[in-house]
């Protein structure tokens, strides 16, 4: 058994979807319906600026105005984790401060990617380290390599977890073999591994991650939560039927459809989807029907 | 609940290492020899041809010689699945009757690659289709990305699991998704999941596979029986720290270190290893030394 | 023989370096210098704010200041080129109109790549189409895999070079074979392509590119516009000599050791080098060695 | 200027398609006829057995007598080169003695590709050496990652240019800036390099290749010859004109169609096509009519 965790990240956390208004411009009222209607889940706290925020799409002053209607909100209980990830390290730096200020609880740093060629183990670590050492809050290292490019190399991780200010990880690459290796090398440090998407969410939790971040879980956000507890609970027959009618769903809002995809499923859930900013398109109607199958077919509408 | 399976294919098979003598011979002594010491193993059977028997350096006269005699070594109550997959379907064909002839009870059918850009779902459904009508005994598709370059499209392999002598896929590409999806899609056939690597083996299991074709089998192959009793009785927390202590022997005998490290994990553990034949060449001495840390690092040494 | 072209993009152009003091800021007269040595070169223009400009780590008020100094210090003969890429199609307009009125010839406008999987062929052509039509200044697209991840696929470049204000294509990719199939399709248009890299110049040359974006002109602009001069008057065997020297020195400024790499070899060439922005990390002294052998063996230093 | 060449390999060669009756029998008669026609057409040889001669659906006595019947139909003042490759070092230098014995004038021998992590530089010069060292007859190296997921490393390129019988290499890659710098960096070495595809022919020769493997030889082998005598003239602003009308034809037959492809196109310049070994299957009307517009496009039909 490792020590005790400084900071609980057990449970699931949706990455928010940034709702717009027909004229892109942030909707905080929409956001606020959302966030009511997601009180209701049991989630462990929230993701606000992630890759399913469209963070790269939103100025640094829109993205603490988002941080600041979101942590007034939500519940002093429920953890709030924020996007501050940008290319140049000092950038990072003050927007983590910035958002700290916000009223974030944590910030969730994504790799710098656009020299992904420079951007070695040891560059990494050095920038991560740069970052810890500067933030008011703990930091969560993000890898999404389906949009980055980039996989935070374990080796890094390692490293990086051993910082008194790092204390965890969100994986989206889905492979669980890494997934476990990092839970297993980590077993003596403050860190918890949390799985990036609701594809592998079960597995995970299998090889000891503690939660979860999860798109999905801005459409199903309950089912998800139920899969946590039967994971929690060691109901793993129940855990496996139900991951299994996630997979389609999940498939769907991220990797087939992303976005578009995330918030046309959400309006069918009872919360506010909206469009995305250009150059992110809608979908077509055949698209719309494919993801209404994916589902329908597995008995969620 | 699906339907009862024609041939139980629960459980964990060796893909055995080809025995050498030094003059990169088959060596069918050495080859019984290791045979009478994985007889005290509970294996649901055995492997050979597969990428681990380095298949593609023997000549179809000495593929049926290994079959032949893994044969007379095995128990009936064993199954013996035997790698017959070759660029062309004729040829596929002819090896497949060949080594059912020789004593195979299953076919292990990797996908034909060279010509990756033109192996289309359709063509390789029609690839397989025609082997399994020519087949006399049941066959295993096997996708194994890392050596072919080629995954085998989930929608082919639904296709193919209604093909009545199509009982299984050996899947080494460790994407538990996909692992899971299929599964769960072909839930009402008369087909079966194995893991292609000890590094995603529980996860696997928990996402309902029935059992895995691991390399690691060939050096440790009582701990992994453990790991398949483990799941399968439902302790899961006893099954994490088993497998946790696996993935880094089982990524120094494939990924890192291949054919070469296996053999020569294989002689600290009282199997014959050998040379591999050319161009797969010996490790140096640091890379041996890095090998055993990889088990001795775990408990295994 | 294709139509006039309303601007004349024959020529090589240095994607400049943005020098930065020591303490990472921006520092202009470092810059004015280096622009003061440029001025003896026979460039067609020169590029501001590309992938060599670090523009990623630059804030929006930053880049806006680097275009107008270089314009202020730039005659009017030459042609200043922008990188006004942004991941959203709002944000990329806004930069454009604003680098327009800060002096900028043309915008360069990067594919945005975050969400790769989403960029289709018509989602790019939506994103170019908005952005030219909006920008008071021609359009240059730019391509550059190695960055971003993604290729701006062909079709959708045919379906853009017959926009009246999209003028050209700086490719990076360095397939040359598309670059010759880019050239053959868009002959009928006001359309020119630039080869990314001075690697493949000569090929591109030969080919039917009009000139190119290369950052080795930051460091060998005189040899650059040497060949370039060559291919135009059809002196093939030199042009090859000369460029077979200028490839490993590219090599090692651009894919082997990066804007670091780059920033190190100009001071060797006497202009300004210094820092890059973190997490961009300077070169070791062995690589620092190995860089200066590009140099040297090649007959430059 | 380097050293003379002991042989030469200047000049376009078709890698012959195999043809098959309809049964899938190697069909010499058809063979014999596609050479006549080939007679005609000044090429500098033919390679038989090479990846568009689908020399993996061939057995070892199949690739015996194909060569044999290519020597009986050749002048003598034609090269012969035979793909002898395999996956094991023993097996390809059998082959490669073989063919020699049949009639080859020189081995060309594709990288071993199934394990293709542990195919490290030191691993493939040792594999290389030993086969040259055995081998009767000249050696030419054979890059073609598209097929083998591996491209042969620069480094292993340049130490087995030094070897004596190791003549050229074939790359297929494609990328222009390493086939400029291996003719440089083997300037001093009895060394030559062919393009590998049509579609970078005349970027190879502007770089210094002296000759060309190309599949779209077997079908406008006419105007291939013509665009290398172009080159060899120093006429290079024909030669990109004739050069950009083959971008598309070389395409729909290669990574586009594949043989299949290939083999429809021959039939519509004269030449037997027939059928391909299954699984490669033959094309649908609406991809004939798509191969034929690329043909018709660019004025050869």
């Amino acid at each position: 058994v490792g020590p005790e965790h400084s900071l609980d990240l057990g449970g699931i956390f949706p990455p928010l979807a940034t709702p717009f208004s027909p004229m892109q411009e942030v909707d905080y009222a929409q956001l606020e319906g959302n966030l009511r209607r997601y009180a209701k889940v049991p989630f462990r706290g929230l993701v606000v600026l992630g890759s399913n925020g469209e963070y790269p799409y939103l100025a640094p002053r829109e993205r603490l105005e988002v941080v600041s209607c979101v942590r007034r909100a939500l519940p002093r209980d429920r953890l709030l984790l924020a996007g501050s990830g940008c290319e140049s390290t000092q950038a990072t730096i003050e927007l983590t401060v910035n958002m700290a200020e916000a009223g974030a609880d944590v910030a969730l740093v994504v790799t710098p990617c656009y020299y992904r060629g420079a951007m070695t183990s040891a560059t990494l670590v050095q920038h991560y380290t740069e970052v810890a050492d500067a933030s008011p809050i703990p930091v969560v290292l993000y890898s999404v390599p389906a949009n980055t490019g980039l996989d935070l190399p374990l080796e890094a991780v390692l490293t990086l977890a051993q910082h008194p200010n790092i204390v965890g990880i969100k994986d989206s690459g889905g492979d669980i073999t890494r997934m476990g290796l990092m839970v297993h090398k980590t077993r003596q440090e403050d860190f918890q591994v949390l799985a990036g998407s609701a594809g592998f969410l079960m597995a995970s939790y299998a090889l000891g991650a503690s939660g979860g971040v999860c798109a999905l879980a801005n459409v199903l956000g309950a089912p998800l939560c139920q899969l946590d507890h039967l994971c929690r609970k060691g109901h793993w027959q129940e855990a496996r039927d139900l991951q299994h009618r996630l997979i389609e769903p999940n498939t769907a809002v991220t990797r087939r459809f992303g976005i578009p995809g995330l918030k046309k499923a959400m309006e069918w859930f009872g919360y506010y989807g909206g469009p995305c900013r250009a150059p992110l398109a809608p979908l077509s109607p055949p698209q719309v029907e494919e993801l209404r199958g994916a589902f329908s077919a597995n008995g969620w509408l």
